[in-house]
């Protein structure tokens, strides 16, 4: 049994650092989904032989990651945590708060990079425009392939359902200027296409 | 333009550091996705005032993630190099080989742990049942989990269609053994409760 825990408790470390967390993050995170009871700081330091600040310090990242709970105990008057036992609700509430933050980035300064090229080719002659038109192609392409990502990611945190065959359909298509007048609600088009169910309502 | 192409160059370094690749290797791939011609490394080099050595090592990577391809010219006796211009070609291949590599190590260590919980709770009485059954179900809840996962992928990989009002559902579900004689072909069953369609066929 012990085996088997340690086994669990290095994958979660892996696992978090693959994902871009701390590694000590996800050992602590495996820790305390493996105990049936609450664990105190000084329970969790003594598992996995690291010091108390860096603990205290990954087990606060976990919470405001919505991965564990603390729970205060007035019979030792000591703090407690828990894991969050909906494993698919922390997942998804990451999923929302890092992945789709940073998609939303990216397709707002594309979306802001293809208004200006829309502009400058207005005006644009010769060598300018061919480049603007190439650049509007490329842009266009690689926001389709972020606006697709945003969509997934939106459906998963969700629970819709999501047809990936749009997905090499979509990253073919050439750009065009479908929307000259740049009202641009092809957003909206583009997620109907890819979503074939609507959003089932969240997971609880 | 200049502006465009610099801020796209930046926003692709922080995507490909967000992704656990190097800031270096993101701007790379955006000066040769937005260059109408194949370019030489001093082409490169020039252009992000990086160092020829440091060009070179992240130019390798970005072509072993097929991300970019080497073409050599006998007219200047020069190697240059291009961006993949299918863009979901290249993400599919990484999820292939990063994402999903990550994702089936996962799972065998947790099928490995499943069995020896099982194989123990055979003969473990008293506390001992007790712990290797919350292990199975937390063990089980987590094996889901990275199962729906490694659908995901393969889906996207291969252009399927998926539903994930799934996901929550299946994370919620308690484990049973609805398996004693361990065959364990419950994994074919939870993937077809989770697949829609069947792959249409890769993107090409």
């Amino acid at each position: 049994m012990e085996e088997v825990s340690k086994e669990f408790i290095n994958n979660l470390g892996r696992v978090a650092d693959f994902f871009g967390f701390n590694r000590l993050m996800g050992q602590l995170y495996a820790v305390l989904f493996l105990s049936p009871e609450p664990l105190t700081l000084d329970d969790m330091v003594k598992k996995l032989e690291s010091s108390k600040g860096n603990v205290s310090i990954n087990i606060r990242a976990l919470e405001r990651w919505g991965l564990v709970r603390q729970i205060y105990k007035w019979a030792d008057r000591k703090n407690y945590y828990e894991a969050e036992p909906d494993i698919w609700k922390a997942v998804s509430g990451i999923l929302q708060e890092r992945e789709r933050k940073e998609s939303q980035q990216i397709i707002t300064s594309l979306n802001q990079s293809v208004e200006m090229l829309e502009e400058a080719s207005k005006t644009a002659t010769g060598q300018e425009a061919v480049t603007a038109q190439f650049y509007l192609e490329r842009m266009e392409q690689l926001r389709r392939l972020f606006k697709f990502g945003d969509t997934l990611l939106d459906m998963m945190v969700q629970g819709g359902a999501i047809d990936f065959g749009t997905a090499s359909r979509l990253s073919q298509l050439a750009y065009e200027d479908d929307d000259p007048e740049g009202t641009r609600d092809l957003d909206e088009l583009e997620r109907q296409q890819m979503v074939e169910g609507q959003p089932q309502g969240a997971s609880n």
